[in-house]
Order: structure tokens, then sequence, then C-alpha cells
């Protein structure tokens, strides 16, 4: 199997997009609090009482939470298959290519969610992500097999 | 500390069945996709029309959600918990042993949740997964408590 | 960059946190089935029938399961942000630090969210633990803009 030394480029790219992918994951939680105390609606009474609003769902802050467990569903998945890959020794281009447009898939079902509700477009940026991370589990799989 | 080398079985088998708990907890959201069409109850508005249905929650998908979401709760603290109990040097066939009955308990829970809704199958599938990961962070724990 | 080599305090200060934060989000699952147990109350007809209780939604289990879901939306952030900021080569005391800062906002944030329900200490909790990986992530991402 190839080394992971952080001279391949590779590496650094799993690097670099497992890093935005955690930011853009992460930055719906404000985002969810935000819409919350706009809205006024809010999950627990504590919260409800400090910021004078009512424990009430609301539509739009569902939305947000939706967009953000399908990345909790995908993302984690993403960040083990990805570095598992690159023990796989995949060529250097076609694997920073792979995290590349696994992020730009991922940017844009939160986007198609969240600030414009477009199907299919969120169900095309789901698969996309998806299709990348079968891919990448595949090559891991084969690739270690011999271990079942 | 043992290195890391990946001509170490039990390397081998981590990376294998980390992959394989990947692929079982990404199935679980084309499983909930194709049985929100087969129900037509979907959660988005944009979705319900795109597809004919209702936005609407029915249990066989909220079944399958729950699945998921124990999937969540388990699977991303095995796939950190068994890299960094490989750090404390285990015996090879021992820790290779654990890491495929880790993956055998969660594809028995998946399927006690959602194609046969037994129990106390389903309970003792997630327990035997849980005193694994348990195990494994002791040893961890353990091994570099000096760091705290 | 910074070879990640396990006698680097650093190293070990990450492999024992994240070992510690696995087990306080684990821990968040069978406080959830206990109080299931304790209130009678089951998410599933089948669980319900195991253990003479009904299939019904109940606030101290619906706060237990908010405290999960919001170690989900953060913890496994902090297992990949970590271990791609020990690349980033810093400072063996600050590393150690701030790793440590994060543990203890985390259980912060359990506690205040499950057994003392109180604002703002729990939203502080959670901000704490959020700009710890924000300053991660910037440090990651401006090491490794070049693989944009």
């Amino acid at each position: 199997m190839a080394p992971i030394t952080f001279d391949n480029p590779a590496v650094q790219a799993y690097i670099l997009y497992s890093a935005i992918l955690a930011v853009k994951l992460l930055a719906l939680g404000p985002i969810t609090g935000f819409t919350r105390m706009a809205k006024g609606t809010f999950a627990s009474p504590e919260d409800a009482k400090l910021l004078k609003g009512k424990v009430k769902t609301d539509e739009t802050v569902e939305r947000i939470r939706r967009a953000h467990l399908n990345d909790l569903e995908n993302i984690p998945a993403f960040w083990i298959l990805g570095v598992l890959y690159l023990t796989t020794g995949p060529n250097v281009v076609w694997a920073s290519l792979l995290f590349k447009m696994y992020t730009a898939a991922r940017v844009s079902h939160t986007i198609f969610y969240t600030i414009i509700a477009a199907q299919p477009f969120r169900g095309l940026s789901w698969m996309i992500a998806f299709v990348i991370m079968l891919y990448m589990a595949v090559h891991v799989i084969l690739q270690n097999i011999t271990a079942l």
C-alpha cells in the first residue's frame, strides 16, 4: 500500500476539503440558532424564556435541521472513506478532483435545501456526493478484501 | 506505542470493516428515499410535488430513520475508537476479531430494526457493538492517561 | 508539515480526549434507554411490548435526545479537525490545552442540557467548543490552501 505522506498533493487536498466540509457542516448550527431567534421558536423551554420566544416547531427551522441531518448522514462517512481511499494509492490528480467534486456537491446540497428549495437539483447534488463515496468504498474494500 | 503500518493485518481489518460500515450506514439514505417514494410520503413540499406525494410522516419511514440515527450515534464513534485502539498495539488476531464482530453486530442491528422488528435481538446487537466500543475506549484512555 | 508521531504529547492529548469524547457521546445512548424505561415511553412498538410501556414522546427523553444530536453535530467534526490540526505542527502545549478545553466545554454542554437545564451556560459551553473547532479549521485551511 501507498504510505500517506504530507507532501502528496492528494493528501493535502483531502486535508483541505475535509476542513472545508467541517466548516460547512458546523455552519448549520448557528444558522439554525439565528433562524430560531428570528422566528422566536425554540426546542427547549429555557431557551424560549431566555430569548422571549415559544417552544414550537417552525418549517424554516425544520428545513435547516433536515439539511443538517443530511450532512451528518454523509460528511463523517466522507472523512473516513477519503482517508481510507488515500491508503489505496490512487492517482493524485483524480483523487484530488473527487474530493473537490464531493465538496462542491455537498455545498450545493445545502444551498438547494436551505436557500433555494429546488428539486431535482438537491437530489442530484446528494447523488453526486453519494456515488463518489460508494466509488471510494468499493476501491477500499477490494484492496483489503483478504482481511475479511 | 505501536506504529500503524499498512502491512499489519489488524490495520487492514480496520480499513476493510470501516469501509463496510460506511456502506451499511450510507445504504440507509436511499432505502429511506425509496420507502418514501413507495409510500408517497415526503419531508419537504418540493419533494412531494416532484414525486406526486404528500408531506406526511409514515411509520415505516420513521423506523428506517431511527435505524439510520442509531448508526450515526454509533458508527462514527467506531471509526475513531478503532484507529485509536490500533495505536495501543493490540494483538492482531484479537483486534481483527473485534472489528469483525462489531460490523456483524451493527449489520444485525439494522436488520432487526428495518426488516424484522425483533426484540430483544435488536437490543442485543446494539449492546455487543456498544461493549466493543467501550472496551476499545478504556484501553485507549488507560494507555494515554498521562496526557490528561 | 509536521509528521504525526506518537511520542508527541499533543498527539497523545488528541488520542486521550478523542476517546473521552467518544465515551461521553456514547453514554447518551444508554441514558436515553434507561430514561425511556423509567418513563415507560418508547419509540418502537416492539420495545413498548417487551418493556410493558407505550409508544409515546416524553419531554425528558426528548431533551436527552437533543443533547445527543447536538453531540453528533459537533464531536465527529472535532475528531477530524483535531487530527488535521495536528498536521499543521501546532505548539504542543497550546494544542493540548485546546483539546482539553474542548472536552470540558462539551461535557458542560451535556450537563447543562440534561442534568441542570441552565441557560446561558449551555449556550456558552456550545460556543467555546464551536470557536475552538473554527480556530482549528482556519489553521488547517490556510496551511493547505494551495491544494484548492
